[in-house]
């Protein structure tokens, strides 16, 4: 992984279309505004959008119209349909971009439709970037996301004052854009299966007299990592509510990555597991808790 | 948990008889001797004893007579078995430790074992503390594991100065010792737990044209624990031989936490098939390799 | 479930079309023509189609085509997406079949596409009839398969003497053409359930010496199912090739049987894991193989 | 497998201890006297002896007194620990058993101990037997049980009488002990795994409109097992107390079946999440119900 770290002399001022003010897209297209480029904004429900409408967006009635005439479009959306509905429907985005602009999808979706993408973006003369970030709503609030971006060199280049715009740091993640989404869902993943590792180790202390906290605080003497620490607390308070990132959201997470490996006949032995301990939580009603509280459902089947 | 921070006045040295002399018995005995203490010392094969006699320990030929007058006798060896052999056998400690004596048990063995052992040794009036110890044979070298003692508090103050000996901290788990087992197998399920993920993140992204490093650099940006971070690079350079820790030890230990859960009926997804990931890869002869080695094995099943 | 016992006292004679000319549509096609219906039949290599026009057949070089006028139109096809396409595409069934026919889709599809398809027909006043089929290409052969049918009752009833034709027996699934699909994937996740548990049984026994058929023998003294019975000598004799069932389709069959589970929110936690087992023994190269071949997948990683 | 079909020209009644007097035991001993052998009977709660004294046993007072000049002694107990007391411990048949005896080791025990048991005998100059039984506690009853027996042949031989009498049927599998144990855990766990597949066909067809019945019915049509027809029953009418088969010895065949495998590093991804499900049943408190319902528990965690 290089940095991005050729910085242009001049950075122009662009036109933006953003689709997709969620959680995450909020704090991102907000921050692309706070640096001074102007910003068409999509939302399906639109109240969303008027905070930002507030600050000096644009507000666009489609997709579409967000594209139009735009150098950069951004999708940030829940998930592949959402995705495939804002770019390839008929009032999708690919209907108005102009051949010179670029497309950056930030959505968690499939390789597989992102390579799809790709090839139906080429086949536009479009450029089609993915950079999936990583980092909570708070962090996009604040612009401190880590983008992992893929797709062609020269797209890139001029993408990156946008990116440190929204984040950090920049990784450059090769020229295939599919690589960008595998490493999503591999972060993801790893951070999925922590979250149930924890919840089976405390569920085993616990029957020895440990408490959580107890357990815990042994294992970030070990670990020293933020994230386990605090998803190692939000277990152990079971504190899962209101949701960080939705078990909804991340039981998808797990599955696309499951159907990745699927497609490639990779083996994901605990991968597997995991994805029926989301359903299970689900199962239970818990999708719109954060994604953590996948480590009590697995150990307190009788509750 | 609280360290013990109350620190004794006067810090007489003491007799010390040391069972195991493996990778991590030999730094934690050497450290015991360079803090001034007489150190009696038993090893089934004697030759592991050499070094440490030339640097003044004694010799003994059973672990009676290792015990035999000991102020304090610590046990570090494989497994439950050895243990057994060490403690109850007709020539083990007990046999000879008398009254006021301490047994230190730092082995990775069952809390089943160890709450039997407390009730025996409590029965023949010999304090029982399970010191379990976090961190690598380099670390034991050094002095600087991390120890998790439970047991009866007064002799564990009076260890104190010998966990200090060893460990650059501890912690105190309760009065009953098969917590302080129970955490130590909870924290090798967790990093055995991450081994995995991550062999089964790399197969994937690799998949997609996506090195294991580039990933791993991501993720640990993320993470940012130095744990994660030695055996990301372990397992994305496949340098498994000589072992830090063995596979073998690593797929005991995981066994253990399985059949300590079923022991109080906790169910156990992930672990469940983590032991049978470690079970595959002792079948592929993998189990003199380090451990990490069980996150390639998941994963690369046609080699 | 009730057989469909009310005959009809006439039995018109029908021009039937037939899309997929694979081992299982072969059979089911000829029987329909032996019993003096009209065929127009349909596959996508034409020259699967040559023996049946041999017999009398009409070949059409379309979906669209083969449905064109006909009273009742099959589908026997591999998957989701070359049903989609043979029934929805531009030159699929939907363009041509006039308004009193009925579709009847045999293939092992999704839940969630059979309810699509079901609204779907409904709009265009057409009857869609799931009516899976349970057996191996000599039952189809010969007639006797058994035909598992949900959709509108009157449809099923027009269409009973056509499933008289390709099998033994009819069962009546229900309203809902789901249900007939839900049933097969429940009754081939059994079956692969049943196929990786010989093999690990196997594979165990081995190790103490008693060979598969010794085992075999006494699991078919207690089940006494000519299934279990067959499938259980040819993991024994690992006889997999030419394959009665080729393993990629029953990966395909577990994987819906386990994404029709998600879809409602119901774990599975043997079938996630016999799905990942599945896609083990594809990245071993085995697609082509028996599905039977699982067995040996999974219990022999080192070969 | 070769029935053992030499039959002694003169069968010779015989003294016979029998150790335990369980739901199995009960029947086992009854057909033995009922064949007219004189019968010493051993049981730990004495009461359940009554009947059989009622008819005409012995009742001794230990192990020991029961085996004290027999020509034969049967062990019908519960768990590795029960026979190793039974056996092995002070009072235990080692201690009384005469040279020329032989003891059948009936219940379901791990081939470990098997193994461990049959070295210990050779050195007392006794024959040990493994004779493990298939059949629910009717069967024992009515003498229909399947006798699977391992052992030196001569023994084996001499107690064909006495499996005649309990068994409609001897297998012979082997010379070593240890393989008919094998044998008995490779079956329940298959039968095992059929019920938990079961459950999450069913969790799955329901979802769909399908009631158990239907889906079992067409099952049925494919297995034509009595067992699949029996447990499918079983678990689709919830009819679970009282046990058959107790749920909690269930757990303690697929535990052995397990061990058993991991002694010989055999990976068994299916078998080891199977054991986690009868954890997660005995979790919910259903230890004593029938084994079928682990069914119920894999796919109802939200009841």
């Amino acid at each position: 992984v290089h940095d991005l770290c050729v910085h242009a002399a001049f950075e122009a001022k662009m036109k933006i279309g953003f689709i997709g003010l969620g959680h995450m897209g909020q704090g991102m297209a907000s921050n692309l505004m706070r640096s001074g480029h102007t910003l068409v904004v999509y939302n399906r429900t639109r109240d969303k959008a008027q905070k930002l409408v507030e600050q000096g967006a644009i507000s666009a009635s489609t997709p579409a119209q967000a594209a139009e005439g735009v150098d950069v479009v951004f999708t940030m959306l829940a998930d592949d349909d959402a995705v495939e509905w804002a770019v390839l429907g008929d009032e999708g985005i690919l209907a108005s971009l102009r051949h010179e602009a670029v497309h950056v999808s930030a959505s968690t979706i499939s390789p597989a439709l992102s390579a799809r993408l790709a090839r139906i973006h080429a086949d536009s003369g479009v450029a089609y970037v993915a950079a999936t970030v990583l980092g909570r709503p708070e962090a996009a609030e604040k612009g401190e996301l880590v983008v992992v971006a893929a797709g062609p060199k020269p797209a890139i280049e001029r993408c990156r004052p946008l990116f440190d715009a929204i984040g950090r740091e920049t990784r450059f993640a090769g020229e295939d854009p599919a690589g960008a989404n595998a490493i999503k869902l591999g972060v993801n993943f790893v951070m999925a299966t922590v979250l149930e590792a924890l919840g089976e180790a405390y569920a085993l202390v616990e029957e020895y007299g440990i408490d959580d906290r107890t357990f815990l605080d042994v294992l970030n003497g070990l670990f020293q990592s933020p994230v386990i620490e605090a998803y190692g607390a939000k277990i152990a308070d079971e504190s899962f509510d209101p949701a960080g990132f939705r078990l909804k959201l991340g039981a998808k997470d797990v599955r696309l990555f499951v159907e990745a490996g699927e497609a490639h006949a990779v083996p994901m032995p605990i991968a597997s597991v995991l994805r029926d301990r989301f359903v299970a939580a689900i199962a239970q009603g818990k999708e719109k808790l954060d994604w953590a509280a996948v480590g009590r459902e697995s150990t307190r089947p009788a509750a």
